[in-house]
């Protein structure tokens, strides 16, 4: 059967970000029976976003964009793999490696979606952008959730520490008050669980 | 800490969700070591929305509201489990239980995503909008390209036939031309690696 290049384009990048599945994260799922991948995490943040959209700093938000940023701002691990957020120059090293798998990932689209998507995802990457801003503190969000609901109590392999966490997620803050105070109250429960040293 | 009863129900939900992630599908992930669950399932569909969005027969398309409606559409099987689509039983006794999760679950939130979202859900289940229609064969459509991915050659456990499977996803041509086209040929590539029966 014949059908068009553009089609066949938009179906090998279909078939390509399946890989996303098995991209596997450094928390767990509710049952604990394993990693929590990249794919269902990107579907989490998306509805987050959609549901706390008016609790932020920003008068207007193109949720439409912000939802598309979440659902691909991952896809470069389907080459770079995750970088745990506390491995400092895990995060630098994927830097490039990342910008090569969104050309090469985004790369397989047709046009208007290949610049489109390079795009969103260079925006999402530099946070300049009240969307970017904002996607990237519900991104941040998601994981001091689904850690305290997912970890078993006790359970502190890396040794973070509150303050640690606190630091690293201070900028949802300068997004939004609401969800700032949710951060905290997440750590907090978190430290109570036994996920991370008091100070 | 005390935040607004808005954000603990938002959080409620938000949490609640986390269980879709271990709610497994028939089809399976790309290297094969685990079954496919909803939430990683509605992510791909949400970006397959995305790129197809011009190829229907809809003159107009409000695509956020098809993204919404494939990020929220499966959350009813925390409740209900994932019915198998040719088990034509279970899928006539699920409908009460679905109906009821999504009241549960939806209900979980505050005015008015609580109502959006129990709306948007009745409108893909009743799939008489153009959005409803469009994001049913989009869900139509991944499945066959996932199977196609993920199955073992010469694997079909429930010996399904290319006549069965194509009279089922028949309804994708009211919607797209080029999509059925796409459907066609998966389920042709399909028979080739042996995954269904070729009459």
């Amino acid at each position: 059967m014949i059908y068009s290049k553009e089609l066949k384009e938009k179906m090998a990048f279909i078939s390509e970000i399946e890989k996303l599945k098995i991209v596997y994260r450094q928390n767990g799922v509710f049952d604990k029976s394993r990693a929590e991948n990249s794919a269902e995490h990107s579907w989490h943040i998306a509805l987050m976003a959609l549901v706390f959209q008016e609790h932020t700093i920003f008068e207007k938000l193109d949720i439409l964009k912000v939802i598309k940023m979440l659902l691909i701002h991952d896809i470069v691990e389907i080459d770079a793999g995750d970088t745990f957020l506390y491995d400092t120059q895990g995060k630098d090293a994927a830097i490039e490696t990342e910008k090569n798998a969104a050309l090469r990932i985004f790369g397989l689209l047709p046009t208007p979606y290949k610049e489109e998507f390079i795009s969103i995802w260079l925006e999402f990457e530099e946070k300049t952008t009240p969307e970017a801003q904002y996607a990237a503190s519900i991104d941040a969000l998601q994981p001091l959730l689904n850690h305290l609901i997912t970890a078993k109590e006790n359970e502190n392999p890396n040794k973070l520490s509150k303050s640690k966490v606190l630091n690293k997620k201070a900028f949802i803050g300068t997004v939004s008050n609401d969800l700032w105070l949710v951060a905290q109250d997440l750590v907090e429960e978190s430290v109570t669980k036994g996920l991370y040293e008091k100070y």
